[in-house]
């Protein structure tokens, strides 16, 4: 029997374009289904403080289109401990609040395992993270506009590169993933692609710009932040190989994260937000909600961990025969 | 036994975002197998007047970003009788071309099937068009370009809207075909969304709007050029029905089919016309090149016609729940 | 003496990008001169209707990159009465309002004229108009916006004319003024830029067009909404007299109005906004501040009416030099 | 007499966004005159070696929307030589080259002034570089676009620092001037604006910081490259002072120089490439073209030199009121 009347929504871990769409679907579809709805300030940080906002149609008109979250988000040391779980748990229950959606990454879904496990909690989360590095879904909420930020900075790079004759390396997010730099990286015309995934064969990358087309001037390098080697250790290296080239680093930071989200993030984080309140609905707990296949998908929290599986070949492959 | 060793490339039918990343591919996968390349400029109908360029790695540089085609498409008349079809044949057998690779839509597909039938050469073909009206792929080259083409502008729209508490009615392209209505109606948060899958209940729609949240007073609705009313025939009955209303029409027309490609458009053409040429290779035609799922999918060219289904429920389901 | 102790804030007429800014400055401004700030939603009509809402600080955070104007805006009939105006009086002394800033165009500034003779009541204007059509500032907040959208609309409308090798009739806004064509269509390299501020000569249109570059196959044309003949009617005389011509037309409409204002727009408006309080804190009324050759410039209302003189010589040779 | 009869036309220095537009202008203006153009890649490195391309009205087609400059640029130790600058000279005189074009910023100029007086080959500039330090003209071409530029990647880290509540530093280009940081730091709405023109008073900084508004939890901070303290160090000594903050720095970098011009940036690029070439046929030379109060401006190059001039003080008054 489903007795659930109140829930709480929140956004936790690093910001994502997209999760505003997604406390939108999540808010207007519990109003959908007759519940009440709380919004959760700074995510567990706020929990446990006790921020909490009522949430009608109207708190979430015209956000769709926004970047951030306006439910701020933050990460939390205190809910790592049982003591601040517990604190968590008694503000929401003075709230009445039932059951909680969750959007965030790796670290939102451990914690809300924990909160479950503990208390009983039914806790449904929502993939939102620009790195795409999570099991259980295609596509993370953020990723998609992520990757359009990149190339229209990429895109802008390269004006300087070609009109000065220039090779740069651009060093873009994804501490252990490569997906950012992998999908922008094709979408630009790199020259190379260093991800953390593979191991970067340096030798390899000497050979691939010297054999490279001569009438070809400008390169662009994409490396993950998380590569082993890393940007400015690759810029140093190809400065003291290639002297003549004009080489040059340019690490793309926080702009990555922010933007109006792309069109298919806002269906995306639409359909999910509709998802897991439904999933709430019908008793499931512990579980993020993702689409593969274009169908929605269940993944319970201690397997939504990050991917540190290979890199697609069929992607990796592109880079390979197209670059040159 | 493969003899392939000089491919043709054009582009036919209304131009889409991403074209041009697909041009590249197919030219650098070509070159990567050591195959010669030419161009064909204006599709079909610059086949029969015999207008090639041979194409290098150079000729695809720096146009990855581009919208367009730098090859140029029309829509021909010649090409549907016999004799323009024989007069293509001899023009393209002159150059030494053993393949063509048709990027394009149905019309485009249904052309090269006669093609092939009477004088059997190989083509294969890429889906390149805004619409994503073709069976045999989760998406067409141009369509992710095209619906974050309409949000941006719609919510330029909104600000308006919201700034003079009216209601916009815009219509966009789609003459057979909702998706690009649905999705970017989804990402605007539109109030209701006309396609031509499904029919029109106008008395739904006045009671949407009559019963719409009091407070809201601005309102998008998003109306498929293929819808059998139609924007301007909406526009007008809303009117009349609700003249409090500052009712507006905006037609977004032919800004849809430009800009620069996204960048998952970008990485989808790279890859097809990847798989494209190695299709060529391995044997295959008659078939269009797609990605169901993420992977490789071919379809003959006989099936790779409109969609004619139902919209995706999933998707209409979303509107109905988060509009109000 | 001065002394005025709160103010009004208003926008008025059509919503143009920037006024957002410049509500954000006149209410900081306000504040830092230790006045009291009433925001007056949906300008006129909202006076009449008593719609006030106290501004602090906090209410124009984050709004100086957001389109539209958070006060809403509307052209009111009834204040065109003197009763409305009475009453409009009636509400601000209830509010004790002792003098007002108005955000917006011709319309807006008459208006204001007619109240400071009834009731003695200072008013400031600034002006906010894509339109560019005010004597007393080289521009208007909101101008260099509009013409950003246009060339943006416009570039991505040349990737299907080079691709088709079409002729676009593209209409601009600009009921009474030239200006967002005459920049626009320098800006896109438009063969011919029609403007109501000068008699179309038709013939010297097709004689142009007859005459351009032979291998150009692809054409922009410009035509203001204010234009005599008008988009719709030149598009069909060039389809008569130019059968060969694929000609298309695209009315770009109300995009034009909305999007995030330029860097100069948002900078325009906060210092006009500044401009605008220090005005009537120095016993200023019934004029609007505007900035020409980079200076603050006071204009009486009864001056600040569109320009109907002849478009800048300067700006219409480069159409001719460059455009062929 | 002017016995003008070839022109060559070069961008050296650092590339900013306009610049195509300015090539496009000078070459159609120069064949509407009747002259011949000579372009000539990489600046002075290319006019020494010879690298010398013939230009038509269809060489300068499409490119008025492009970022970079398809000339190429350099910067040229070589021409800083008595040796170099005869080879140039030899290399132009074997083109019948009678005058040159030059598009770029100070050094440009430097170089074309020893030029004139070795040689007495007439030489106009334009002035070509983002940073906008250059006397003799209100904007240098390309320095709306970048200062738009920022304020885009702003908007976006303002998302994330919205949601964190982060204090953010963003460090902007201008090496020598802040005109960048201003312009664009009052269009970001930012806290405080270092420049090199103005002495960095870190106490007055600290304070500003302590004593802003309590319950404005997001700050942004813009620094010009140039500030005499610097972006990192700042950061360094924020983190230190007010350990509570979450403070991050983002140094913007190469994005600055790319994208596609901005409407006005083409236009100042058009009307000034026109200017430079009747300049030219007018007998001048030695002169920069600018516009100044919008009329077409005459600077000789010993004086085109960067303003090291006190900042505007009516913008740095905008920060000061409108900021808290």
């Amino acid at each position: 029997m489903n007795t659930i009347k109140t829930i709480g929504v929140f956004t936790s871990g690093g910001d994502s374009p997209g999760m505003n769409a997604a406390i939108r679907s999540i808010v207007r579809t519990a109003l959908y289904y007759n519940l009440n709805v709380v919004g959760i300030t700074r995510g567990y940080e706020g929990m446990i403080a006790g921020e909490f906002i009522p949430m009608s149609r109207k708190s979430v008109a015209n956000i769709i289109q926004r970047g951030g979250t306006i439910l701020k988000t933050a990460r939390s040391e205190a809910f790592k401990t049982e003591e601040g779980r517990r604190t968590a748990y008694e503000q929401i229950k003075k709230q009445n609040i039932d059951a909680l959606v969750a959007i965030g990454g790796e670290g939102t879904f451990t914690g809300a395992n924990a909160f479950i496990r503990e208390f009983n909690i039914p806790v449904v989360g929502l993939p939102g993270t620009i790195d795409n590095d999570l099991i259980g879904t295609d596509f993370t909420i953020g990723y998609d506009t992520a990757i359009n930020t990149v190339i229209d900075a990429v895109d802008k790079i390269r004006d300087t590169a070609e009109s000065h004759d220039r090779l740069f390396i651009v060093e873009v997010m994804g501490r252990d993933s490569g997906l950012i730099a992998l999908r922008s990286g094709i979408g630009v015309g790199a020259e190379a692609i260093l991800i953390p995934e593979s191991k970067t064969n340096i030798d390899e990358l000497f050979k691939r710009l010297e054999e490279g087309r001569k009438d070809k001037s400008s390169k662009i390098i994409i490396v993950a932040e998380g590569d082993e080697i890393g940007g400015l250790e690759i810029a140093q290296m190809i400065k003291e190989r290639f002297p003549k080239y004009d080489t040059r680093l340019s690490i793309l930071g926080h702009i990555q994260r922010g933007g109006k989200p792309s069109c298919m993030d806002r269906v995306l984080a639409s359909r999910l937000g509709i998802a897991a309140v439904e999933a709430l609905l019908n008793g499931r707990k512990g579980i993020m909600v993702g689409l593969v296949n274009n169908n929605v998908h269940y993944t319970p929290f201690y397997n939504a961990i990050k991917h540190l599986s290979e890199a697609d070949p069929n992607l990796l492959k592109i880079v390979n025969i197209l670059s040159l």
